[in-house]
């Protein structure tokens, strides 16, 4: 319960991102034009470019948000008695098909940030904070600081991140995976999780 | 040395794909004009779409040109007299930097087989025929019938195949992978393809 008064002109940023959302990943992000960006929020196009004045700034906002989000996230794991059990259950519920919907964006930022450095920029900030905020748990599992975790466990970080990403996408594209590739990927997932619960500092 | 005779006019599809091909992962599917790719083949619009009618049956023909050059992959991996480590080998053979600038691409596909039905059908059957010939290696290795390998592997075989591309659309956008990802995304190969070589048919 935050004591912040809200603001005198509400930011309403957050709600047009989440109605432009759908239309900015399913027309792709070079098909969908500001136009089409403005009438799915329900704006004019001048009061639109107000608040987003590139596609570019669209993205940055959608990765700013997604990763507002992903740090609470981590904050709750942080704060469980079992923060290795509370993450695979976190990332185990990525995988529902609810939340795969996000793989058709994904697949656009992905294939827009290979194509323009300024995106490529946003998305990689986005993973190398993830992958700093995997760290942190896996520090406090192993009782390592900070730093030394970040270093010791970047494979498996950047491999949590990419089959997620992974399966964001495949989901997307062919619809659930089958329950035999769900197998493969807990069993990964899990392999990872517990090499690292039995690595700790102390041996 | 195939004894046919070339054709009296000859098929330059090939020819047409690798030289438009760097253009269309560039630009993206969206982006890239039919201006843009027969100008890039060096050619007239309209000789141009004599070969391609439409940005889809370039998809179709690059989808088709790249799983012809999979399925020699695999008929070699098949006459080996060690299959499994001949399949290892081409496996991380597509890791390198080199073989890597097709994550592009695939990235601007994955995002329109989402968007287009008639895109996704096509990159569904290349995933789908990838996973049946890896199946084939895998019931040769285990002494089990090509059906019964393709159902009892096919968590396995989908699992090779998103990590493939999740390594080579990773490596598009951030350039080569970290040698601690690396040796995670080895040791999950190494795992798999040690897993299915003791899982023999007969115990």
């Amino acid at each position: 319960m935050p004591a912040i008064p809200a603001p005198a002109v509400p930011d309403r940023s957050h709600e047009i991102l989440a109605s432009i959302r759908q239309s900015f990943a399913e027309k792709g992000f070079d098909g969908a034009s500001m136009q089409d960006l403005a009438r799915a929020a329900g704006m004019s196009v001048g009061n639109f470019y107000r608040y987003f004045p590139s596609k570019m700034a669209i993205v940055q906002a959608m990765c700013g948000y997604d990763l507002a989000e992903i740090q609470g996230e981590f904050a709750e794991i942080q704060k469980s008695d079992t923060p290795m059990a509370c993450l695979r259950a976190r990332i185990l519920a990525h995988f529902d098909e609810e939340q795969m919907k996000d793989g058709q964006l994904w697949a656009e930022i992905t294939a827009a940030a290979i194509r323009k450095p300024e995106i490529g920029e946003a998305a990689r900030e986005m993973e190398e904070t993830i992958v700093r905020l995997l760290a942190t748990i896996f520090a406090r599992v192993t009782g390592r600081d900070p730093e030394a975790a970040r270093q010791r466990y970047e494979g498996q970080a950047q491999m949590l991140v990419m089959l997620v990403k992974a399966m964001a996408m495949r989901t997307a594209q062919f619809g659930p995976a089958s329950p035999a590739l769900e197998r493969q990927v807990h069993a990964v997932i899990d392999g990872l999780l517990a090499d690292i619960s039995t690595d700790t500092a102390e041996g």
